[in-house]
């Protein structure tokens, strides 16, 4: 089974799997059988009755006892309904995408419902959760190629897409900060890369060094904003490029160095060291070495930030979104981070949980790619379309619901006295981005 | 040898042990050998030549290469010398006690000293500190009959005792919050429990659940100043007693209800979750029962903190300080912290390292202390007296040298949207205190 899902092309427009693995077009649309439904109609009730109808092919509707459906997902084929009531978590994802299923109402909210309505069975502490995420273990683990080959598949599809929804200012794929409910994703991406600056206590000629910096835009910003000496890593061609263009066209090409290479490989010493939205990629079986590197790097006098998605509890990323649109991917647990710390001499200052900053995020960015969805479909194809507003509704949820987290973790030398007394310096009383 | 220690009374004079194992008085006086000084020489060495000297009780001198002494440390006779070069955590802390050494300088210095020059061979992780770690394992675990007798043997000592020193307003015996560097240990105690309750967005009216509630100080500024009903939990009998006569001079006894048991036992619901200075002696190994507590009381609507001094790799309290004054004590990782909230329905939102406001809290403490030593001597003994100096000056000495962490963690459950977006409000722009 594992085999075939893999084999899955990015343009099969069809599922791999239908129930009596026919794949016939006739079974697939044949009218639903009355097991069928009570199967639909039991798992509703396992996830003890979510505002939720399902509206199978035939036009027949299965929904909740007694709870007016905020939300109808409309099955279109027999392999459908057989594969979101056997995988929910995987093979929603995909059906979505290729339009065998539909939804009538919002699509967030139909992720929302799905996380807290979530049936206990599908617990990643029960039998089920356990099967279900040994079926969805990495194909390829972060070792220096594995990491090349992720980056590669989610960062490299292609700078003019991200441009389309991301903030114009500094191309920030990471959770921006809401100071004021009413900014814009770009004074908010602003203000982000104000808090960070700040609680690095960041001084003019202070040497950065940055783990996997995107587009290259908090290092612009630290050297442009904070005159720092940045040298960033990324293991991205395509957003090397790019941040190497944009410096030059700054014409702060001294000030910024952009090395096309893995973290590991990390050379020299710094002031400063400072990483948003890279651990997730890191993988938690590679937080010890991670922290070896900072350790090596980070003078005795140096500050440190790690800006990151986590989670409450242990637990895989969503396999949909491990497998269709960020291989590799694991957001940590707070108690997982730390391996990257307690082994070295590092000693954690401060954490911020920013998690509904990232579902505001999220929002704007959702709300600009679907005023450029033209865009996006000339550049690529209707299940890319599909596959990535799926992927940003059901984040915001992930983020609404307490599914995520966000973590930023500022730490220092254990012996380095040089202390901010409270963190009121990180709450200037006026600013204007 | 564990066993002769442990029969060591609190009242006894002497060391239990002497390098020949006879206790004679005259050996213990006769001129030092020459393998003796070799070795202090060498123990010097291994610590990276640290600017101490050490003073023999015939006179003679030893001090590390091409260093100027900061203290001095005078060995009155050879079974303390054979003492502190053998396990220097834990040997020193009773011949300071006993009188077998003295110091010729400043008693935080030595500390700070012995902290950063500490040789290697005393690593957690090397087998001579895997050797000392064993065979300081804690005689007595934290069940319920074990944690009554750690308490009993630290907070009962008598509350007269803790008064000549502690803050006189709320006997904060925990981390004082210095938001301004000039205020005194009652202002900076104050600002401390705004600080908490701010976090806590305490409310009047809500309901809060404390555990390990000293001397009702926390509980009672929260039912004064913020309008709160608090249930408090401690199992020091002397405390209990203090904190109850309190609530009824201040006519506070029908927002205020102090419980003699173990939170273990803690019962029915709370909008606030709290607990200063506890989780120290809770022991590593009941976080998780101590999460399942809190999971069992807090509401869906409930706020949390924990306050605890803490470490920033995974590390047995200091043998001396866990034997003779605070024994069951475990100061935890960020890490290992995680454990109470992981395995439950909690989110971390905020998490604060005061450690240099423990360093200037125990400074304030110990000047007090030391302006009131002459009633602390009427109260117990010489010994005493300076076993307690020797401890305060020793945790200054670990909070300014990254020993020891203070850590305020904040929490609530995943599926509460209601969050400040940030901590602005933690930081109003005026305040009387």
């Amino acid at each position: 089974m594992k085999n075939v899902e893999l084999k899955m092309s990015v343009k099969s427009r069809e599922l791999p799997l239908s129930l009596n693995n026919t794949g016939d077009p006739e079974i697939a649309s044949a009218r639903p059988w009355a097991w069928e439904k009570k199967v639909a109609k039991s798992v509703l009730s396992m996830m003890k009755n979510p505002p939720i109808a399902i509206e199978l092919w035939d036009g027949s509707r299965i929904q909740s006892c007694g709870q007016q459906p905020e939300v109808t997902l409309k099955v279109k084929n027999r392999s459908a309904l057989s594969g979101i009531l056997r995988n929910p978590d995987y093979k929603l994802g995909d059906a979505y995408s290729t339009g065998a299923i539909d939804i009538d109402g919002d699509l967030v909210k139909l992720a929302e419902i799905g996380s807290t309505y979530r049936p206990d069975i599908l617990d990643d502490r029960r039998f089920l959760g356990k099967v279900i995420n040994f079926l969805g273990r990495r194909a390829r683990p972060n070792t220096l190629s594995g990491s090349r080959h992720h980056i590669h598949h989610h960062y490299d599809l292609s700078n003019d897409f991200y441009q389309l929804w991301l903030d114009r200012n500094y191309m920030q794929y990471t959770c921006a900060y809401y100071e004021n409910l009413d900014y814009s994703i770009e004074q908010a991406q602003i203000a982000k890369l104000h808090h960070v600056c700040r609680k690095l206590r960041l001084q003019p000629g202070d040497e950065v060094i940055e783990f996997g910096c995107g587009w290259g835009g908090l290092g612009l910003f630290m050297a442009k904003e904070y005159g720092a000496k940045v040298k960033a890593y990324n293991i991205s061609a395509e957003q090397i490029k790019y941040a190497r263009d944009k410096a030059a066209r700054e014409g702060l090409q001294d000030r910024l160095e952009y090395i096309e290479d893995d973290y590991r490989n990390a050379a020299g010493t710094c002031d400063v060291f400072v990483s948003v939205g890279m651990l997730e990629h890191v993988g938690k079986e590679n937080y010890k070495t991670l922290g070896s590197v900072i350790d090596r790097c980070l003078r005795d006098t140096g500050r440190g930030l790690i800006h990151s998605i986590g989670r409450n509890k242990p637990k895989p990323m969503n396999r949909w979104i491990e497998k269709r649109i960020f291989p590799g991917a694991y957001p940590p647990t707070l108690g997982e981070t730390m391996n990257i710390f307690e082994p070295y001499s590092l000693s954690v200052l401060d954490v911020e949980n920013l998690r509904l900053h990232y579902a505001k995020t999220l929002e704007q960015w959702l709300a600009r790619y679907e005023s450029n969805v033209d865009k996006v479909l000339q550049m690529f194809d209707e299940k890319f379309v599909r596959a990535w507003r799926l992927y940003l509704s059901g984040s915001i949820a992930a983020f609404r619901t307490g599914e995520l987290q966000l973590f930023q973790v500022v730490f220092q030398r254990p012996l380095d006295n040089d202390l901010p007394w409270t963190r009121r310096y990180l709450y200037p009383s006026a600013r204007q981005v």
